[in-house]
């Protein structure tokens, strides 16, 4: 075989695996989305033929001899080919040890399972979604003894999410996290509770809607490749390519800012995956390398521009516009209320503060299932024990507890860190931008430009090009540290708190 | 090989096949209902992969060998099966026939065109449609050389629809109909004319939905498998199999009526979709027969049912409920208003009457540009005039004429004569029900159960299992006769306009 044959041969195989990941995406958006009550089952079967075709595309005789030509010539491939071709082998080496009827009664599962588990939530049902949740761990270990023999079965699922990321380094961030996390917390608590009442009233869907399209205009992403929906957990896909995104939020009514900041979290997935270079289409390269870089956007944009004060401060004559009993308060009131510190019970609400304590008990518990430790069955109890521990609050319902988050559904075991991780990313992200970028000059003037054109130079255009360590270390220059984030932390928080 | 291994194997074929048509459904709904506006051509990159898929797994040489042995094994099959066989081997052959080149290539022109004819409709600017509306004729012109060299271009459209549909039987159809409909229009035009003004004001979307909802209950669609979206040109599809079915409306706040009478015909479409017996799921059996014996669900429940003086009465509470400015008319006055015969612009909004008269332009100019008689530049001129000849209208705009339907853009020529004879069949199908149900006091009481039941068990489970021709004879016991259908209009409509 010639080379450029090869390499062409190699282009439309991802472009064929592209059109199939599309479809299979599409599928489980409109089950979150639109699709009828009673339809997971006819979803379950198309995506079963689907993953199937995937699953034997991917590692086909063919497909293995086609990659192996090409990693025999990889010193012939530039880098960004050579990159795309060691990535495909790893996954279908990765595949290869599952069971093609295994892999595709997972994909079925999932399908199920996350259709259970919107019911289980909504009646607050826990016992309804075990079993799925027994079979999803059960898999999980299943796939880890089959891919990774020689490692932790959870140190196989932090990987996933996170090139490289161990239990290890996890205890060790967490750690650093908490030495200064919690004298932080208490000496909050001993302060006068800030007053945020003024967030709370009656909002209708459809001023919020109005409210979340115009955020996405002011942080620059483009509408005509990117959609806004409504689910009951807020999250961002894309389809075939970074040609199509499409983020949702869920509007409460009682309170505009969690449809606010989610907007601008999923808006911060949104522009990394619509960023990456057009030459990545329909390849392994489009879109975000990880979770914790992925999550290093979300958050950079939710939190450390979305809840400055300058941000705030701009953005405070469309929230009076559109939900017009703000106008009671100043927008300092506003900017203090967004950044009230309070242990509380939902993780996507919580402040930036507490925030990496709802990720600590997720992680620890992940961590003991994993390990053998801990029973599926026995999670809300340790659970609310957790929260009530790390966190001082009772949990009231399963609803509100175990059951909130929608990644346990959808087989997303060893996500949650990635949170963490990524905010503190985005923190030492911020302090490089600033370098080049007058950021808080862009956000006093809604000016996402230079800030947006800096993460596409450094971070967006490059795909998975780069692995997330060495990305950072392009960006950074400098090592990752955890404590760049905890100084802003204690920085902007006493100065809020007068500490 | 072994027979019962063949017929596995057809099963697993046929199932694979609904995942594919499932996938590609979906996408093209997605374009309509959610899609940002610039990402047509991702999806058209999406599309041309799963329909070269398609095309290689329905015309491949396994698939060729294996429906050949089936079709040399046919008095072993049941009936059902042959039948399944039989329709796989005819549309393979057709497929065949079609280079695969051109057969992609028209896939992908189909999303391009979808989303050119929705921005061309907006701004009401032919031109921009033009050229995709003449490669879309041209194509065709060019499928019905390879398929069907030996009949009249237009034949091979028509039988597409409405198996066995020739020029000659809808020049005799519709000739039956001009004959009884065209007096008729001209003695209710000499009449007093029906006042309406009633059924416009200002209704919101959120109350049109709710009753919209409402609707759907009524007429016994579980909503469970049958889902409601918001669309330019209301539609019906199904994804993978009867078990998931969707509606779509269009939602004008001046006048309610066309979203509920809308929603009444794609639920007629739906509940037929909905209806195949479980057997057929995944097989291309499942579903409707043909265009004409859908439209003769759809515009059944629209019309016959749902513009009766029972079932407007029996509704008339809801709307007043939904609406409460319709408080201010009473029941009969509203069953008048929605009966009010008037040679208007827009096909879908035209009363029973006028309805066939909208349908014959569309027949006269696909007709005439099939025949290479007119050309595709020359439509909207030959639009208005038919309109004024047919009609007396002038049409103002081409959002208004030429470009108001979907069809076109969506590859289907040949359609629309489906929708004249799908009324004029119902009329019959009414006729006979009336033998065992007692339709008036069904839909005094809102009942549908009993209607529901006899379309089912007659023509609904039978899915594509018979053609319409002998779906029709066993149904009726008699030949199809037009003249029930204008025997019914001069009937009602003398009533309401004292002739």
């Amino acid at each position: 075989m010639e080379l450029t044959t090869a390499i062409e041969k190699y282009r439309k195989l991802q472009a064929k695996l592209s059109a199939y990941y599309h479809a299979m995406s599409l599928i489980h958006y409109d089950g979150v989305t639109s699709a009828p009550s009673a339809t997971a089952a006819n979803r379950g079967q198309t995506l079963s033929v689907l993953s199937e075709e995937t699953y034997l595309l991917s590692t086909g005789k063919e497909t293995l001899e086609l990659l192996e030509f090409l990693d025999a010539h990889k010193d012939e491939l530039d880098y960004v080919q050579a990159r795309s071709v060691y990535l495909s082998l790893k996954e279908i080496k990765e595949m290869q040890k599952i069971p093609l009827e295994e892999y595709v009664a997972y994909e079925e599962l999932m399908v199920q399972s996350d259709d259970v588990w919107h019911k289980a939530k909504e009646t607050s049902d826990f016992a309804l979604f075990l079993p799925y949740l027994e079979k999803i761990f059960e898999y999980q270990k299943r796939f880890a003894r089959y891919c990774a023999p020689d490692v932790h079965p959870y140190n196989y699922c932090l990987d996933k999410y996170e090139d490289g990321l161990t239990m290890d380094r996890c205890d060790e961030f967490f750690a650093a996290l908490k030495s200064r996390l919690v004298p932080l917390i208490k000496k909050i608590g001993q302060k006068e509770q800030i007053d945020d009442s003024f967030l709370y009233g009656d909002f209708s869907e459809a001023d919020q809607e109005k409210f979340s399209l115009s955020l996405m205009d002011v942080i620059g992403i483009d509408k005509g490749h990117c959609g806004l929906s409504t689910t009951e957990h807020p999250f961002t896909t894309s389809f075939g390519s970074h040609h199509d995104v499409r983020i949702t939020t869920n509007y409460y009514r009682n309170n505009f800012t969690f449809s606010m900041f989610s907007v601008i979290h999923e808006g911060g997935h949104a522009l990394y995956d619509m960023g990456s270079d057009d030459s990545l289409a329909y390849t392994n390269l489009d879109g975000g390398v990880s979770m914790g870089i992925h999550e290093s956007q979300s958050r950079f944009y939710e939190n450390l521009l979305g809840r400055s004060r300058e941000f705030t401060k701009y953005v405070f004559p469309t929230v009076c516009s559109c939900f017009p009993s703000m106008k009671s308060c100043t927008a300092e009131d506003f900017y203090r209320a967004v950044n009230k510190v309070s242990p509380s019970l939902i993780r996507v609400d919580a402040d930036e503060v507490t925030y990496a304590l709802h990720i600590m008990v997720r992680y620890e518990l992940e961590k003991r299932i994993m390990s053998g430790d801990l029973e599926v069955k026995d999670l809300p109890a340790e659970w609310n024990r957790l929260y009530k521990e790390y966190l001082g609050v009772d949990v009231p319902s399963d609803r509100e507890g175990v059951l909130q988050d929608s990644h346990w559904s959808g087989g997303a075991i060893g996500y949650f860190p990635s949170y963490a991780l990524g905010s503190a990313y985005g923190a030492q992200l911020l302090k490089k931008m600033k370098e080049s970028v007058d950021v808080e000059a862009c956000l006093k003037a809604g000016d996402f430009a230079p800030i947006n054109a800096w993460n596409k130079e450094n971070i967006w255009k490059h795909g998975r090009v780069y692995t997330p360590s060495q990305l950072l270390e392009r960006v950074l220059g400098e090592a990752f540290d955890p404590f760049v984030f905890t100084d802003y932390l204690e920085k902007k928080y006493g100065e809020i708190y007068g500490l």
